[in-house]
């Protein structure tokens, strides 16, 4: 029953070795691009750009930061909502992230970026969104095995799961020439299928005797609204943020803003529906309203109209919140798959939507609709054989290509993370902090009498002397 | 004494139909503007615009994303300081600012930018930024009657807080052709007197007597300053959003900084002189410094010069503070107003004096201070006709108008609401959680003894053994 | 051992009269500059602007709105960690930041804005965040108080601070024409030593027999996960805010990203490393995370390649976490230096190391990396006198000179704040909200027992009876 959740060598180990191979690899491999090398004054004047405004980062920078506090706090603190697992969620969240972010701006490079004159990747403020997309996907995958894995393990679902998107994104991206600028299928639907085939493989049959810490309390909840909040309110700069200048990204905004606010009626309104009195559920409110924002990825910046984001909000909102009242339970009773944060609930399902609403979309954009020059511009046709109905074909392609990657990655991967070597806790060390932290004592109830005279906490008491006491 | 507050089957109900409609009015009215349409390149052309930087979305959007979190964040976390209404303060203020940002898209469209061509309203991210401005004004109302009014009271207090909202603010800035970018008038003085009419119509006269739930906690009081900072902190934003192009937006988020700067030292000055020893009272801290972020919303384009700010921030903090203190118990138990975020000291009283500072420095500009061009520039004057004392007597005219519009659509609002048909709680059931939520069991108390042995904490016990002990 | 903690008198008198000399001040001295005055219109077209978007307000204000949250929700959250320090963590970061903003618009103004013609400081968008950079010094000096001054000392503290760091930036960035754009020197070493210094100097002998209050409780250490993370999220805004338009912005925000990554990796392997079983210790999480931000902060616009940020980031991260180790113990006993927040080991020790990296990467420019006007423009050589090698040589004498002012000027106002006048809390009370805050009950215990039922809460008993029983 107990295992060795000792990670006093390994975990450091992993750090290390793994930190210092990104600053060889750097060293080998990673330049500035021209718009952020000190050259960029030449590069103006030899390119007749006007003024320093035109430099991509002033274009993408508000954007980008927007981007990192979905990944660091949005992600991040939407795990916190289990009682005593916000250290871990907040914190691996934090650790994981800051490494794929360094391994994703060298794979994600190797496929896109590099200058085969020097063969350097040059980087630049796209880099740097392109590495937190990257980085989303294996946070996603996090939350499937939020509480049940050790932070080696989460190390080594990064180090894979980088590598797994850059390959995947190179084929969707690359060489379908797919449109997926919020990433619903890159990000969302890989990453929620390689974390839930992750989770399946490391099933444990006996955890739900031991549900006790897979549960909130009241402030653990709160905290998980801010990142709740802080995912949704960014969501239309995630969804626009390598869209392109100009009106691609205003309406990459536009789009996703709309879809996240009727996800976010439709929502409150199933959750009420499936509670006794009408009692909404704060799993359905923290999480089903940002559906919206990962159904809108692929289309976010075609001509999909107000409306048509509405709708996809909308409906998109309420699959989700069906989700977790009875696929979540499902899956966990009879597909044996533990997905803690519910990740099938708010990537997977509206990430295979988002692809296919793109798919459908993209199938029937016209000329009357975009402009001949809109048209050729939204969908970077470069040559006259991609009409708009293949391009429909390709983005349908792409989603299959994202739930391959997810499918056979997971398990891949999901088979290395079940070797008994890295430091994963017991059934009954499952969602504890304690495990991997040193918790402070939390004795709110032991400050002196003196002190906060008016409270009424029971105070000043040894638990010994009370147990004897009964 | 007891009242039915089973919301299961209305506020779905609620959600679905108005979201529907939403949906059937978007696709009838709603399109993209020609900076946010694949159009844009041939406009672009057209109108000899030399680059995407040009496009709106640039000068405007890092704004909106910072008004974004205002709405969401400050105005949510600000509303959860109370013991046990959090998931009630940041849930249905996220609830009603989603379904009030989609009817303010179409009720501030026909106000102010149907196309007459084609009937049509074109947006972008203006129209974002303003819808966001009409929803501040319902979460505002929505402040006065925290914790005593149910979701679907919520969701008509904002139909037709938006609606009236957008009447008007068409009759202020339209008709009267008065400033007001950071909506002093429009936005928090009609909001304020909008909740704090359907207050005193929904008087409970015994709530008093249940007073328990009505304070905050230790960690309720920090999620509070969450809010309070992130408002603070981006009401520069706020006041710049849709100022002009260039020196607008510079001058405005300049003096909206330095005002609120002068409220923080002004509220704690009068906060500490009102208790024993000199403490603070977080209530103040939370709220009246940030005064000078609401006092500076109409005069922050004009030229009142940072000392100005500095004045209006200074004096508005005190007067906020001292409303804390002396105004909002006189007005419960007086006037019959219970207000339970004090947005009469926050907002109400701000705003008027935010909209008398606007029409004096409104009259009192001159050539001399703006030269000629800037003068015309800043007041957006079109005919001769319009002089700066026109203009400040117009500008007083509008803070009339808001405030007419505060109180009689509150009084008519309020008497809807008054309606026993909305699932409102009883008195004993206010500001509590329980009602309109399922909450966690926050047993922390009762994670066993092997896991936390180090803690102090009374642990194990069933609270039936306990008293029968007594 | 009873203090006077009276400051119904002192706070409010600072607080006005200091407010009221800088209305008075700012009446004299302060104006708007020709971007964010009315006369733009004029200045542009005399200048040859083409567009309103060439306004320093487009380059700058979505990096100084990041700043800005780091000095209130950063700097004020990362405090909140203290189990009943939370309020004053944040609320009086507020304070101080709020009169220190005002004050360093003030000083700075006059040595570096000062319009000759007319005596006036003229101010836009670089003087806001520069002044929200002087505050940061003062901010950290109070992570060194943190828990044991009053706020009337804090804002002595603030006062003289913000003078001493305006007098330090002239020398350093004026008259030594050193190089110092995310201020590892000017900011981070002087404010850790000036913090060190006064800590020092306010020596508490018998402290440690109460270090009760001075430790975390969980859910206040995921509080300071918000501070932390907006701190580290918004670095590369921070280090970038004044860097030059273009690829100066640009490249230092890919420099701190980075460095900034790495830190993380090198402070959880310490942080495992140094406890049992590899458990991780959230102080060095919140703290020595950042360090990496810190020490990039001078060579942040320089040609350090992304694999120097790297190294940078990752031997930064390693000391700081050693520091929290060995260093603060050692400082506590020995030294006599009491430093709560640790400010030793995230401000002082990487300030140094990022101005000795500024040193050592200065001198090795050269033309080949830079290219010839990079260089130029990069460093700011205005004659041909000036060579990297003595710019190296400048860097080394700015550091120097931060230091000394760091430790004079801690000295002098530590010796002002120890006279007795100024309301310091007495040892017992150190670390305690209580002192300077209305409290609330917390009395969760305290809620009728129909409301919640299913809790397992100790309820409905007021603790006389239950001592009375023991």
């Amino acid at each position: 029953m107990t295992k060795n959740t000792n990670i006093r060598i390994s975990l450091p180990i992993v750090c290390f070795v793994w930190q210092i191979a990104m600053i060889i690899l750097f060293g080998v491999f990673i330049r500035y691009n021209e718009e952020s090398d000190t050259h960029w004054i030449e590069h103006k004047r030899k390119n007749n750009i006007s003024s320093n405004i035109e430099n991509d980062f002033y274009y993408r920078y508000a954007s980008f930061q927007d981007v990192h506090v979905m990944i660091f706090v949005g992600f991040g603190f939407l795990m916190t909502f289990l009682k005593r697992y916000s250290f871990g969620g907040v914190g691996f969240n934090f650790l994981i992230a800051a490494f794929g972010i360094q391994w994703a701006l060298l794979m994600q490079g190797w496929f896109h970026y590099l200058d085969h004159e020097d063969w350097k990747i040059k980087i630049g403020i796209e880099n740097l969104i392109n590495a937190d997309f990257c980085v989303a996907g294996c946070l996603i995958a996090y939350g499937a095995c939020l509480g049940k894995v050790s932070p080696v393990q989460l190390m080594v679902l990064t180090l894979f799961g980088v590598t797994l998107f850059a390959v995947e994104e190179y084929i969707i991206l690359e060489l379908l020439h797919v449109k997926d600028a919020g990433g619903s299928m890159v990000i969302h639907t890989f990453g929620a299928y390689y974390g839930l085939t992750i989770s399946w493989i490391l099933y444990r049959p006996r955890l739900s005797q031991f549900k006790n810490l897979q549960a909130s309390v009241y402030h653990s909840d709160v905290f998980a609204m801010i990142g709740t909040l802080f995912l949704w309110m960014f969501w239309p700069s995630f969804n626009s943020a390598i869209a392109d200048h100009g009106d691609g990204q205003h309406r990459a905004v536009i789009n996703t803003y709309l879809a996240l606010a009727a996800s976010v009626l439709s929502t409150f309104a199933i959750s009420s529906l499936s509670k006794k009195y009408g009692k909404l559920d704060m799993v359905h409110i923290q999480n089903a309203t940002l559906a919206g924002g990962v159904a809108m990825g692929t289309a976010a910046e075609f001509m999909i109209m107000p409306y048509g984001s509405l709708i996809v909000g909308f409906c998109t909102g309420i699959i989700s919140t069906f989700g977790y009242i009875f696929l979540t339970p499902f899956m966990e009773r009879t597909l044996k798959i533990q997905d803690t944060c519910g990740v099938h609930n708010l990537h997977a399902m509206p990430g295979v939507i988002g692809g296919v609403v793109g798919a459908i979309s993209a199938a029937a954009a016209s000329e009357t609709v975009y402009g001949s020059e809109g048209l050729i511009n939204t969908f970077d046709f470069k040559d006259a054989n991609r009409t708009v109905n293949k391009q429909g074909a390709y983005q349908a392609a792409g989603l299959c290509v994202a739930l391959a990657f997810g499918l056979v990655g997971g398990a891949l991967v999901g088979g290395i993370l079940k070797l008994p070597i890295w430091g994963d806790p017991a059934d009954t060390n499952c969602f504890d902090d304690d495990v991997y932290w040193e918790l402070p004592e939390d004795d709110d109830e032991n400050i002196p009498v003196s002190i906060h005279s008016n409270t009424n906490h029971v105070i000043n008491m040894q638990p010994e002397i009370y147990r004897s006491n009964l």
